[in-house]
């Protein structure tokens, strides 16, 4: 557990940060992420660069300005959306040209270019722009990768002139520790404030990601956050901050909560389902976010099967409330010394008394590791 | 002007109501309501004994506690829906049968069985089943049609029994003033706390319909409110309000912010176009509500055209709120006895210096006659 400074505010980590691709997180106002407790609001470089362009948001003073919320934002490189997203994309020493999926202009994304658009968008973190292969990919060109990777990162140092973001850098490897290893080599030295662990959740299986953060997690500083990209389902983060991840994003609370489910600490509620439809109970007794103090299952299941807004943005709320009370009920366990023990009861209800192999080797990994350090880190350059 | 209590609290008139069809205001929660100045909701029966079922919403202690909403709300009686929305519909002496538009099974409204889910729902104003005919249609339609609706208002009466909720009859006649004369004086000597004027705004032009909207106001007792039902643009509240209305209600405000438009004094703005989209203004510098207070055109445009889910909640907070202060502004004038200059100025801008006929002579007719008196009024049935 631990502080972290940014010229928007100070956050405390482990956390969970709510996604806003579009400069919104689907359904959710401003004053709500500060009522749930979100601290930190990743935003995407590949989409807000497209649509509205970084230099409208840059006329607004950046996120904060343009989207009203005024904490710390953290933005991706671009780097994994053109991937995942950009048609027809060519991938050189220089840097990615790739279709955008909305229009089907030839976008060009280096380096410089992603370092660029993230300035204009002013986050206070910033990700270098990396390569991210896909799962399943040859080891040659992981290692072929993970070394542009690096070149990228020091262009990436090289152009950046803002000094109020910090930049953070990547490490890649796939599943593979020799290759993990080889990127931790290349890129600790760098000493940026803070590093990701890239390349994961990207097909691989559960049984092959947390070995492979483990491993990872086990050799970056510990006095600087460790970031776990894309990640965020209830059990990550338990796993994960049991294996030392500080920082963690994903879209899946609101993107499930769209679809009709609701998280809570015995598993997916299905909303959409005819169980709740008569229950008079509300989602999570123990919650205390808006649509659990206000309405019953009854009510919510009653907007989603009349498709009514309220349904996704209730659920989504919901959704993000129950993983940041998640984070903050493991911060806690972590101050009270107790975080195995909480963790394993958690994974015990939560799995219906059968904690997942990959599950349980992450607790034992954590239980043999030393309680984290409280430690207090800049995000300043 | 005047103060019209309710179990839920005292409302003060005129008014516009949001309609919260099947339950919930779209994308609005009860908290938002509340801030921007809502009194009563509107909720309908035709939805709600469909889905969820009216015995849903009884088993949660009513509307106030299903929705969470805790203010007063009105039910219109199902019959208007039935004959928009119900498909094969046969109307007879008893009722309505009609085929459900959501599974296509049989169902029958009659006025005790609007009665009987109305007294569910238990909205604090409920209305008298009638027959609103379609337009343009038959005279010697409109008559049979406004003799029946009595005739069933007489049972609606008869089979009510709970006496915390107030009946409003509906004066029906269409665009005639001699087929209006006769139904008002059919339906006057029931003398119920409420009158509502409807078969209006079902498709004439509304320099058929403000004359009607005069001839009716000019002849229900000023001492009990005045519901013009679902209308509710913005010309059309202070039209309505020049004529004596006290009630409007309208999904108007709703249905076009998720279309992208925006209410504002000087028309519609349409967030779709290519014009707000550099725009660092809001929408309505002197709005108070969330999004003026927060977003830039530019911002607001960004989430239309990127299909975010906070643009029509956004766009559908502003507009009820505009309309909202705009009711307020014209209970200020009233108060001050200036509201006939108010409503001149506030048309000379938002239709661009040319005041549209039924405008002018609905403001006309609002001159020639006395201010209207503050009363007090007991929804008491």
């Amino acid at each position: 557990m631990a502080k972290f400074t940014t010229p928007h505010g100070t956050v405390t980590t482990p956390m969970f940060m709510p996604v806003g691709t579009q400069g919104t997180v689907k359904g959710i106002s401003p004053q709500e992420l500060l009522e749930i407790g979100s601290q930190m609001i990743l935003g995407n470089t590949y989409h807000l660069m497209l649509r509205p362009g970084e230099q409208l948001v840059a006329a607004h003073g950046g996120l904060p300005g343009f989207t009203a919320y005024p904490g710390p934002f953290l933005t991706d490189s671009g780097g994994f959306q053109v991937m995942s997203l950009g048609h027809m994309r060519k991938i050189s020493e220089q840097g990615v040209v790739f279709k955008s999926h909305l229009d089907g202009s030839l976008v060009e994304l280096t380096p410089e270019r992603s370092i660029e658009v993230q300035q204009a968008l002013g986050a206070d973190v910033i990700m270098a722009f990396d390569e991210c292969p896909p799962f399943p990919a040859e080891r040659e060109y992981i290692t072929r990768s993970l070394e542009r990777t690096v070149r990228w990162l020091e262009r990436c140092m090289t152009f950046k002139s803002r000094e109020d973001q910090a930049l953070f850098a990547i490490v890649q490897g796939g599943i593979h520790p020799d290759l993990r290893q080889q990127s931790l080599d290349l890129t600790l030295p760098f000493a940026t404030p803070g590093f990701a662990i890239g390349g994961l959740a990207v097909g691989e299986s559960k049984e092959e990601m947390y070995p492979a953060v483990e491993f990872t997690t086990a050799r970056l500083p510990t006095d600087k956050p460790r970031y776990l990209m894309g990640v965020g389902h209830p059990e990550d983060l338990v796993a994960g901050i049991a294996l030392g991840v500080d920082m963690f994003d994903c879209v899946y609370p609101t993107r499930t909560g769209r679809f009709g489910y609701a998280l809570t600490d015995d598993g997916r509620l299905n909303m959409n389902s005819s169980a709740p439809r008569r229950d008079l109970r509300p989602i999570d007794e123990d919650c205390d976010c808006y649509a659990c103090r206000h309405y019953t299952r009854a009510y919510l299941a009653h907007l989603v099967r009349a498709e009514e807004l309220l349904a996704p943005r209730m659920l989504s709320l919901h959704n993000l409330r129950y993983l940041h009370r998640l984070v903050e009920r493991a911060r806690a366990a972590i101050s009270a010394q107790t975080f195995d023990v909480w963790a394993r009861e958690w994974g015990q209800r939560y799995f219906r008394g059968e904690l997942p192999q990959w599950f349980a080797a992450s607790l034992d990994a954590s239980s043999a590791r030393q309680t984290p350090v409280p430690t207090s880190i800049s995000s300043r350059g």
